[in-house]
């Protein structure tokens, strides 16, 4: 019944004959070996998560999963709560970051309404999938009931079983969300709360300590939340949630994962503490200005392929990384060999 | 007669007013503050050139120049020099790497033969603009005459004067290039030629110790050659010399300049040395895996938007940074402002 507590089969990506295959065709193109550097990486692992030497990423899917939580309640960001749903009409109305970065790219942009304290008129680009207007209060009681953790993992995992193409780019919008995910990465990672705290939107010094002695207290209060789905349900939030459990279906169907930056991150962490390969499916896309996330991503042995300082969320940065993941499958596909050139090879 | 020595007009980018304008537009954004990071300066500078809040990139012109080196004989290279021309009938036949990225992106690509030891049948993408099959070996004399230098930066001029659009992106194509990007950095920023040196397409270490001595021996031949074109004629090679004639006129049309990697960034320093204000003209692409580039970026100023471990030339790297320009227009120009979407302010 309980589909969040069944493992998922996700396959190791490795495949050591694939993987000689797969780095003979980059030797072989017309080009000093290696000197393509991070790109050669990301073309060997596109084509071992599509099992093939001619890998293809077809029909992108922006999928951003918007969230409020309790906790913002306490002041711990710069915006007030309405700005979720607000940024939602804006995402669906095409002028936020996001919107931009996606009509650039041809990615489809879907906003999954996870929990969001405001009543959407239903329309094309918007999924209704409200498990409750926000989280709880997480300094009270855990944000989410177990049975509400368990809906949104797996009402993710449905949001991606329901969509086209093999790739899945994940962003997210929450006031309050990078409270959840520090207190995640503190409880999942062992690393003490003031390495996974920032500034989130913005905050000055004073409310940075504020919302540091915050979420000690609700890292305190909930000391008894140890397992993944345990520190889901007590810190939130309803989007993060729901991404885990996206993640881990996009890896189940060996769809490639554009990872964004430190919320989604955190839903990854979470994923992969419940099913370690799904990280061979991910490809992050930045390492972001936000404090913390140099850390989240040593601890989830990530090699970010930008870094700009952004600080957007949204799935801002993965939509600008997209085109590096392109141009990987690319390079793969079009580029001639030496041989099909007729280019000599070293020190011939 | 000699446009080479005629100071070119390139006003400064800067404009306080203009500056506070379109930060102030940026600020307004929705978006925190300054969340998209570099993207949001890229804007800002792109706005600052083009000298408009409404900033557009038009027709952007991949050109890749191609020559061959005399030094090239005392084995300074992992591969032959009939690579070079064997890589202009691969750029044109769509095979190599930066035809594969612009045809992603794009990017008219045109190849301007500056001093390739081969004759090319004439075709479309190819421009002829060929100074002398090869330049002179370096370690017996200059590399090209003071009458060739001036002649290769003119064509370099001319070449960009009869591009459309408002952008170039610059590449290059020359087996033993390298090493006259590493013999004009010492010279002209001071540094010694070990910090200069690299292993270009991948010289071992006995090899790298050979280029190293050969380099040492040419610095000492050219002791006397302190001028940027002084320089420029004594280490060569023509595409270099093109790219830096390219590069100022660019600048003195107000168009926006993408700089590869090492190569073309030694081109840059010459560029720079002749007139300062071309550089706030340059988008730097990529920090490459050359050893010396680090350095080279840091005597330019320049914060690259990429650091992927690229090492292979040709354009590649300007071509995969192409869609973050391209971002930051999108995001001055299409991104909704707080008021227009109906967002909250902070701490509203």
């Amino acid at each position: 019944m309980n589909d969040a507590t069944t493992p998922l089969a996700i396959a190791d990506i490795h495949d050591a004959a694939l993987a000689r295959r797969l780095q003979h065709l980059l030797d072989n193109k017309t080009k000093p070996l290696g000197s393509l550097g991070a790109l050669e990486a990301l073309a060997l692992q596109i084509g071992l998560i599509q099992q093939t030497e001619r890998a293809q990423l077809l029909a992108p899917q922006l999928l951003v999963f918007a969230g409020d939580h309790g906790l913002a309640a306490h002041g711990v960001s710069a915006y007030p709560s309405d700005v979720t749903w607000q940024m939602v009409e804006n995402f669906l109305a095409g002028g936020a970051a996001v919107s931009v970065l996606a009509r650039q790219h041809g990615l489809d942009l879907t906003v999954i309404d996870a929990g969001v304290r405001h009543d959407f008129a239903p329309r094309p680009g918007l999924l209704d999938r409200k498990i409750a207007p926000g989280t709880a209060d997480a300094l009270n009681g855990p944000a989410m009931t177990d049975a509400q953790c368990a809906q949104a993992i797996e009402a993710g995992r449905e949001v991606v079983r329901g969509s086209p193409g093999n790739a899945v780019l994940l962003g997210e919008m929450g006031i309050g969300n990078t409270s959840s995910a520090s207190l995640l990465m503190a409880r999942l990672s062992g690393e003490p709360i003031e390495r996974c705290v920032g500034r989130g939107t913005g905050l000055d010094d004073a409310r940075l300590a504020h919302k540091l002695a915050v979420l000690a207290a609700v890292l305190r209060r909930h000391a008894a939340a140890r397992t993944p789905q345990e520190a889901l349900a007590a810190f939130g939030g309803f989007e993060i949630a729901m991404m885990t459990g996206a993640a881990l279906q996009a890896a189940h169907e060996r769809r490639v994962i554009v990872v964004d930056g430190f919320i989604v991150g955190a839903a990854l962490l979470v994923a992969a503490r419940i099913a370690p390969a799904v990280l061979g499916y991910c490809v992050f896309a930045h390492r972001s200005g936000e404090a913390g996330h140099a850390l989240l991503l040593q601890h989830l042995k990530a090699r970010p392929l930008l870094d700009l300082g952004l600080r957007l969320g949204e799935g801002s940065g993965g939509a600008l990384a997209w085109p590096l993941l392109a141009s990987a499958v690319r390079v793969l596909r079009e580029m001639a060999s030496f041989e099909s050139a007729g280019v000599s090879n070293r020190d011939a």
